[in-house]
């Protein structure tokens, strides 16, 4: 603190990754590096020349993330207050409708290596990057003095955090934080583990998509992969009735009870292999007017691509099968691998194979408090399309 | 009337086609075919088995266009009826706000070769099928019973009637239709030339776009390509001042009509050609709060694609020099040889060279009066990106 800032050089493929507005350098473009993990370092050009201030980890593949392009500017405790800021000032543009979010999203909010979820009165760290771990005083600081929450929990228990050096914990920074908290979607409410659930708790980045579920769903409706619930939920508020079906029984235990904290009586719950299934009810002809497809991702590497797209068309296509004339399909896609061109290419390919003819409603995406970075391809990862059966 | 259906007898790729959903069957397909052009004929594979009920246009490149998949169902004045009412019923359903939209969008809706326009009392048709050109009456009648308009007018002037055999008219089918009619969108109304203006008078597969634009305007605002005023009038409603740039005197006027209509004193409008004007504008370090680019399609056919990529990355790249921090980009591209990908790509390497980090708003696409279908990859074109310059 106070003393001078270490340096890197980067490469001239690194400088030009940085001027295209991509914030991160890759180890094979740094060519020479002072200080250590979690450092921020004044990065330069070969010829001297500034690019910006980036959080520095010798031990990652990505060896530096760019997150000041200001000369002279000081990451510090008013750094960090001024971000979080600027993305709580953002989100309150955005007209949400429940009180769980995400406040801060990475590098789209300035912050490359740090994500910060709301779940009511608490909120969810995840931190992959020394320097942001190296700092979470400030962050925290910055929350309490912009929010005051009765807890901020760190969920450092993401497996990505390995390839940064960074150790597992799971740790109350702030106050006090339960094991679960009730939240609230739009008209629905819903149970969230902030300990052990998914990611920090629950799927935010959905949110928009579960909602827009509730306005298209209506009849007999099938949620597959439905987790604890949360698109069967906002289904089962217009549907005369909606199967939830996951491969977890503890997940389809805290859906009951999700459906319990909605008085929603018009669900029930099946607990199968979703593949097996779908393939059971597409051949007794079974018939809905809504199916939602909520997989995880099949593909989690590039190298995961053509059994993932397999198995994609596999679940697009019974669905589509499953379909009334008139019915909807809502079918998502979170990996980063898959391309949106390639979802609509293999529900294409599933649409002829089914012999179905469907209009598109929507093209959906991740919810708006996860946006996307134009300049770095890999901050686009949700895929949602609303399909409609022609008669 | 009456008599027997003709018969068309398709090839394997022709039926393999149809059986995956897509309704259009080329020349190069067609292996034998009774009737002429504007007849529906029964359309069966090698085997005799049945496929459908298709537009017949042996003058047309595309010579069947399947229009009815249920056997015995007969194409006359009962199924144009049911057909229209599917489509009212479909956009009652979208809580479109205003009193001009597309009531019937071709294939989406089932009737292929028709387009139905709404503006006002009036309704305005685009024909492109002999089959539909000769059943205008029942069409005429359909709308009659559904919708009772003052008048309906066909915009038979499309080049693309040509390759369909067709004979450029504009003609008044039902009642009486003015040369103009003034409509409401959102908060904004304007006057659309119902004669003369471009496709049936105006762009409605832009109209949710426009209306998202009023949302995001704020400041000083840009609006290049701007033809009648339609962005400008909804960002000025927010803005501070909206500069309208086009290179056609005549549209500017009526743009600066539509101003006076909606009591705005907050606009300009410049004549310019757009390439030099943004490029001066840049050059002079002008900053603008909101830049909105609603170009021509600029990629006519895939030979264009090459020079059309560059004239788009062009401006863009020079709209995005020109935002402020925060500042917002609304860009569209309606070529549908463009893909969505491409233009992605386009608008990633606009800002590397320009050296700006973009938010990714959102990623829009047509009004969804306008749909796609996902079996004919032909039915998607408009894309329009929002997105904001990180600081």
């Amino acid at each position: 603190m106070g003393g001078k800032v270490p340096e890197a050089v980067v490469s001239g493929r690194g400088a030009a990754r940085l001027r295209a507005g991509h914030p991160w350098v890759y180890r094979s473009d740094v060519l020479r590096a002072g200080g250590e993990a979690g450092d921020v370092v004044r990065v330069e050009d070969r010829r001297g020349r500034f690019l910006g201030y980036a959080f520095y980890n010798p031990r990652s593949e990505i060896t530096l993330r760019v997150a000041e392009r200001r000369e002279g500017v000081k990451i510090g405790g008013e750094w960090f207050y001024g971000r979080l800021r600027a993305a709580l000032e953002y989100r309150a543009g955005l007209g949400m409708d429940g009180d769980a979010c995400r406040l801060l999203h990475a590098e789209a909010d300035g912050v490359p290596g740090l994500v910060a979820d709301r779940y009511g009165d608490y909120v969810v760290l995840q931190v992959g990057s020394a320097a942001v771990e190296r700092r979470l005083e400030m962050v925290s600081d910055a929350l309490e003095e912009l929010l005051s929450p009765a807890g901020v929990l760190l969920r450092g228990d993401a497996g990505s955090r390995r390839r940064e050096g960074l150790r597992r914990t799971v740790a109350v920074l702030r106050g006090r934080v339960p094991e679960t908290v009730v939240v609230r979607e739009g008209p629905v409410r819903y149970r969230v583990a902030l300990w052990r659930g998914q990611k920090t708790g629950a799927f935010l980045d959905q949110r928009e998509n579960r909602l827009a579920a509730g306005r298209y769903a209506r009849g007999r409706v099938l949620d597959v992969f439905s987790y604890t619930g949360g698109f069967a939920l906002h289904a089962a508020r217009r549907a005369e009735h909606v199967e939830a079906v996951d491969s977890s029984g503890a997940a389809l235990e805290a859906a009951r009870e999700n459906a319990r904290l909605n008085r929603l009586s018009n669900l029930s719950f099946t607990e199968a292999n979703v593949f097996d299934l779908l393939r059971a009810r597409s051949d007794a002809g079974e018939v809905y007017d809504a199916v939602i497809l909520d997989p995880p991702a099949f593909a989690r590497t590039r190298r995961d691509l053509p059994r993932a797209s397999r198995a994609y068309k596999e679940i697009n296509l019974r669905a589509m099968k499953l379909l009334a004339p008139g019915g909807i399909l809502i079918t998502c896609s979170c990996s980063y691998h898959f391309s949106r061109e390639a979802m609509e290419e293999m529900l294409r390919s599933a649409a002829a194979d089914a012999g179905r003819s469907l209009r598109v409603r929507e093209w959906r995406g991740q919810a708006p408090d996860h946006p996307e970075v134009l300049n770095i391809p890999e901050t686009r990862y949700l895929k949602c399309a609303v399909l409609e059966r022609l008669a």
